[in-house]
């Protein structure tokens, strides 16, 4: 199974390819796009909703601003979709937040933190390790990594 | 030519009657439909298409939340779409605002004050009246009215 | 397999509640318990370390104020954690939003909504139904009742 | 007919062109015009009451921090007046979108996005293109370029 | 001399009436107008213009909102201006706080709190007392009232 | 008579040298201080408290973040007190500015927008200006300089 | 020792009174006082700087508003000073929230969440703890009790 | 008796320094940690209950974004813990802030201003100041410095 990340616009790549890093990392293949939700509606419906059909266990879709994205892909599927706050130009990603995050009832959208694309790329294995035990080992380690680098910090005075 | 208004959910409809109500007042024939972005985006999508090629001037859509309605339409069509962002159960209806004002760049969604359903009927029919002299006279004795009662107020003591 | 759900307060029941309606709707076994971060530290991470163990899915998690259920629920299981910010008594909820969506990167709590509890176990089911044909099928059928319920609101006047 | 392009200051030139950009892209003519509500209250009155005697179809106004502007213009015309917030030198321009979307009933102000001169100008064009089939049809394009734009980066390999 | 107060609704009057009772506890002179910036703006320039010559000393504006009134006061008169935000409908009053204070260099609006319509008269009071030594000595014993209430809450337990 | 200008803190100084500059410009005598509310309480007390008889008309203040300066400043005079909210290093001035403003009933600050203090000197001067005609007439001239510089920029092409 | 209780108004009463009932069960003497920054400047001076002289701990100041009272009682002692913000009448207390929390440099105010006298008190004793072993104790009993009601609410079917 | 001193990242070292440089001046011993409440959950655990019995009077926890370090340490001792909002890289620090200081009833965490690290131990300072006169006179010279410092800025001309 793969993980879909698409975004509304290039210039959210700086951030996105984090969710790509993420995958690299734990082996994870995945399918990279820039599809907008208000300049190629079409494209994002042919892309989201033929998502599952292709292999997809679950779609990350980063935008920022009026962030409709995350919400738009989700009303073409029934895949977890996880929503990546990019930070804008203006009001520091609340608008890009609070357009994603607050999904009415019935269609849900997995946000993570502004410009979160690496947390994105680790809830979308952490689903797919729930039947997934080689990736479930890998999280585990990756968990332990991380903690053993916050610990190697106080090995050494730290002023 | 008509207007639009389309809510994404039924309980918007206590704000979005200040439309139809400008509307009547103005004698101009408005499509009311509660569609939702994310819960009914084929029959959006349809409804916005067709919308000019039904005889549509301009349509104003209201939406709390994560508010993609105004977004969404706009997607589908060209006429002015204008966007009533509702408010919202929490957040005070910063998050339908943001949601709708703040689009990228190349699909405009022409906002109004949360709450502000008679105002988007106003500005569609003002829209109407840049080539509509009844309409234009119309405004211009809705406008006086106002300004009337206004004045009216300070006829008698204010204490 | 089932799901967690936690609050933080027995005066999260209210909202968290929408969580178990959602479940049983699916016929997806939960376990509902109510443990605080703050005040039942050890407990938290007893239940959370051994939620995989004991056959759980995923873990929804719901708190108000500095909500730190989430972070701390995902501190110490790789299940995906889901995060439901709960109205605070003051600031509108944003306080519980931020709290649980900005977390630091290598934790992610997925986040929905304020007050989001019914999305959160629809996320959870999305999750579960990546691989369960049953729940993938019942999702679609949600996901028409929704849309019909929304279509069946036009069949009368709105007005 | 043409459109009116004001703004408060010419600090605001800088974003405000972008305005005038997407009318020489549509072949559209504009009036540019450094106006201030409160500084030069009776050219704005003026330049605003004449404006539909003069032929425009609709008004432009940009304005940061306390931005009366767009409400100064509508208290002077029954055109259009669109609302440009620009981005403030603190609050990150959240006081210029609360000053010009929050308009009393009776007096709308279409908001755009902040900094969003570009959409101001497209929205001005839609509303023109409500009766101007030239206009609809160069805006159709427009949008296709947009969406070739887009989806012309998917050809080459994201990362 | 006196003051004057103006809002720009009937429905301010709950609020600006506290500005009238402290003129009337300072023995302050007042006139009192409902008059918009945006619905009856040559009344509003009429009022504001020949304040001075009708003997005001300064002026107070309440208005919610994108609350201009006090902007547009400011601009017909080099009186000191002082704007009272009025607590809108949504979002609690910082829109009209935002709007009222933020304004550009060079036109002052001298804002109070939210609703804070008796600080706004005591602040006109102040400035009249700059030179008049009955109101200073007036507002030194208020003051002193004001110390004494405080201390007297003191006298008996407070629980 | 003269003007009071304190700061919290040298680091002020950028930004308050701007009431300084218009005290200059309209020949008004102006005292210059740095005190701390929290730092010097008792120099501010003296200093305040004996402000009116040292000849002070108003006295402005200038602090960031729990900018208290101006409150405590009002707290020991009767003379009118401007507040100058500093934009401070995160919030964006937002901390500072709900600080100043948000004095409880009885105690007002005359609050102006972030950083200001241009505005809080033409702001004391417009109150000097109640009874004195030489400013009066000054701050009439200042605005039409405003004016024409407005208008000068629309002399030749704006872009 | 005991605990000194200060607030800036009798209607922080309904708050301020919850740290008293702290002070209680922990039997620890406390002195209650109403007394404002702005309105009785000299008596806060005073009862504030003789306050580690008459035996107390520590001092809880609440307010709301342009919350100084916190900010001004520690200009005037070195004992910990924890501030309450006052859920405010508008602004959902934000504005108390950031008067209070955001001191300079130099001069610090503890502060606890809005409305949080209960948490003020039980800060005020675990500082008085970090030499009192009764307090200690209690303290640790307290937090006990309070996960044992935490626990105790799983007991019994939550749904 | 010494200061514990942890923070989430090494990236919070540059704002966290400052508590140390503060102990140093004051000659209080302190222990400095990186550690994360998410990422090292068990390690935070191990050190905040081991903080009393290894000689700690109070803790000072640094962390930005969900700022959960603060309410976790809280959760296993009943030291005072000071809560260090770190600005945060988007929303200007107010999601670290809200996410420290809207702590729950029964376990309070002392907040201080946005990067307030010093303030925060100058606080851990004046707690232990409560029962040690050397502190307590070293904070009363300390304040001294402090006023000395703001007064001699005013011995030369400040412009």
């Amino acid at each position: 199974m793969k993980i879909g990340i698409v975004m509304g616009s290039t210039s959210d790549l700086g951030v996105m390819k984090g969710a790509a890093e993420i995958c690299d990392r734990f082996g994870v293949e995945y399918e990279m796009k820039v599809l907008s939700a208000h300049r190629t509606p079409a494209q994002v419906e042919e892309w989201a909703s033929s998502a599952r059909g292709r292999g997809f266990a679950a779609i990350i879709a980063g935008a920022g601003g009026a962030a409709h994205l995350g919400g738009v892909v989700a009303a073409f599927t029934t895949l977890p979709v996880i929503g990546v706050p990019i930070k804008s130009r203006s009001l520091e990603g609340l608008d890009s937040l609070l357009s994603m995050v607050q999904m009415p009832s019935g269609i849900p959208v997995a946000t993570v933190g502004i410009d979160g694309a690496k947390n994105a790329a680790l809830l979308a294995i952490e689903m797919m390790a729930i039947t997934d035990t080689r990736l479930k080992d890998e999280m585990d380690a990756f968990r332990k990594e991380q903690a053993d680098k916050v610990l190697a910090a106080n090995e050494a005075p730290l002023l």
